[in-house]
């Protein structure tokens, strides 16, 4: 029996069919890019937009102990009910990574309960993500910070909830800074949100970025545990009688 | 030109209509004997759920600096349209008070992101909400704990994010212990979460649990600022061009 | 009665004394012009190192309700008793606002139990702080960010326990960030850590930068409520006897 | 050569010696039955106030990943250059877990920065500590709640800063609350108060218990980084140069 944590990545998947640019990027798509990078630690399995549940059946995420999640373009062509299924998970401890535009994924802005809402740019900014919680297991084998050489600009105010840690904070050529690595918890859920990764760019290919996740997915790892008990609930201690009047 | 804070006190009022035991605890609605509480310090109005647009209309909460809400038995006559309303006010500053069985409102689930489930009874259980931040304005002028002789249980796990601030812990009778005092920051708002209020006991007629609601209204106050600006940012530093093969 | 928040400005107050460029920029000392830039608002008092009891004798902490802290190059000088009092009178709610290069004072480590180092240079960088929790009172009043043409760089990693609130982070021209506006509660007292202000720059003379002070001194103001109490505690309710062997 | 996770039990044994209760109920000394509970998954070592350099010497730290702390009666006794050693060794990565009575050692109040102080009695009360986070590690495999049946009382209020994580909180029958399981994050180290194991209670033999501790130890496990680097530093990026007037 596999004690490896098994891993979906899923993927919207239309850049890359529609866009020759993309295409020359990701040919595979960016979610098998994301895949080869957690390598052979991990069992990887893939999902994406287009196929029947996105991908995403009660089968397939049974079977998922943390879910990546890409997209970008489509977030509102994720039907609603995979959204409440994904978020059920997540209550009951499936760990979930949201990386770069999936900030207005469907799933994060529920999850968040806030706008999500950013600055952008693509413009070619260089961004450099300093990591200020050095101690803090995703930044396990990561140097002062990582460096790219280009990258779509996220800027300050992204609008989330106060993050239970902050990991990375962006800087960028154009002037603007960024919360970039950021962890919440959510019912028994880790969700580890990490900016990288915009689509023209090779950024999945990067060691130091491909590090980060695979840090994170272990991060996000569950927890085994039983569901909490919820509801009408029996004294444990006696209760004395009050009069009222 | 009134300088006082502007507060809405929401009531569901059904049960005080339908129920010749909770109307003889609060024969104006649970709603009036908050913003009795409340007193001539804020400006204070009301509304209810069988108003039209459950009395929240756009008029009346572009004139509130702070909600507070009760709720239990009817969440799901909340229509979506009226919780979208007031999420968006808190994303732009509106304070939110969320009291006792508000939470399982739509609001403050929509707010969590979690299920925002709980334990509860109904035993007249014995509690005392003790305070472990004594520094935070919440608790300005509160003792070392309230007790109130007799309450309905709610205990942990209470399924909610992590919270900003934890400010009271609650010790109940037959041995449970709850979150009890709690805020939140969700886009430029500010939400406190307070516990104590089932519909049966005269909690908010006590002056302490009136005191910390008077507290928390001043907390949740709307800072003034400009809504941050969101969306295709140009740079404020030169952008070097890069050479991309 | 004055019911104004009484605010104590120290400085170390050397730099001015022994270099004209210093001189030339606060001609009378850095803690008048945070002082002057105050305004009435508050009820302002000063107090330096070279004072008997370094200016803050037990009357004079008495009469504070926030503490202003500039030091910089005589850190050593402070002697041990004169921290322990200001401890002392934060733990009990005493607000304590630290400036700049006060982030290495016995005071600012004792408080955050780390090395509270950084990184820095003095090389005339532009740096940005950008809000990035654009709610919180703190930030009243200002901008998207506040820009200063030239100052000294601090640089992350900043050895500090994770900020109970972030406020600003600080973009510099040089390449770095860094959590400029931090929050953390201690006992009772509030402790704002805010960065910006090099002896050679007119920093406290920005209208924003006062904005923020003043902000601060606001959100510092000591909670009215009586000390907690500590030590053996009889039982508030019945303990049953507990056969052991 | 060994994975396994080095733990080192520290121990003040005082009691142990000095007092037949207690002796009766930890034969080999308080650090014995902890260092069992961990068992042969952790690579552990003792250490003992009354041993040489209270048998923390460099090279035992520095073959230390975990620390485990118990003190109670004497912790005066620890020199302050002993603590200045663990302090250090905490900056650099090395986790600590802080027991029960810790809570006043020198090494946990410098961490704190606060007075640590709390309320406390001895009386046999029943103790029940309520999982808060069940989705974080330390919380793995951990029912509800852990139950037993006589434990010395701590109350709140706890003079701590508020934890990084809340992840249990103790009922006391006597009517009290507690936040019993804390973690904190200080220089590159994690560190983990828990609160039960007064010495003349068997509490480090139960099973759950000794789970939560050795849960606790993964979680502190250290990151693998090199140390930040702190001090002067050159410019990344090139800073253009400012008339100033």
């Amino acid at each position: 029996m596999s004690q490896k944590l098994r891993v979906t990545v899923w993927n919207e998947f239309r850049h890359e069919k529609e866009s020759e640019k993309v295409r020359s990027v990701y040919p595979n798509g960016i979610h098998e890019a994301i895949g080869e990078g957690l390598g052979a630690e991990f069992e990887v399995q893939y999902a994406t937009l287009d196929e029947p549940e996105h991908g995403l059946t009660e089968d397939k995420l049974n079977n998922t102990d943390v879910l990546i999640w890409w997209g970008h373009k489509a977030h509102g062509d994720v039907t609603d009910a995979i959204v409440e299924r994904v978020h059920e998970r997540v209550m009951r401890g499936m760990g979930l990574i949201v990386l770069h535009s999936g900030h207005f994924s469907k799933i994060f802005k529920k999850l968040m309960g806030t706008t999500c809402d950013l600055k952008w740019r693509e413009a070619d900014d260089k961004e450099r993500l300093w990591v200020v919680s050095p101690g803090h297991p995703i930044a396990e084998g990561i140097g002062q910070y990582i460096e790219l050489e280009a990258e779509e600009m996220y800027g300050e105010h992204f609008d989330i909830p106060q993050p239970d840690e902050l990991i990375m904070v962006s800087w960028f050529e154009g002037g603007e800074v960024f919360r970039s690595a950021c962890t919440f918890h959510r019912g028994q859920g880790k969700i580890f949100y990490f900016r990288p990764g915009h689509e023209t760019y090779p950024t999945y290919y990067n060691e130091q970025i491909r590090r980060v996740i695979s840090n994170g997915v272990k991060w996000a790892a569950p927890t085994t545990r039983e569901y909490p008990v919820y509801g009408n609930h029996k004294p444990l201690e006696p209760i004395k009688e009050k009069v009222r009047g």
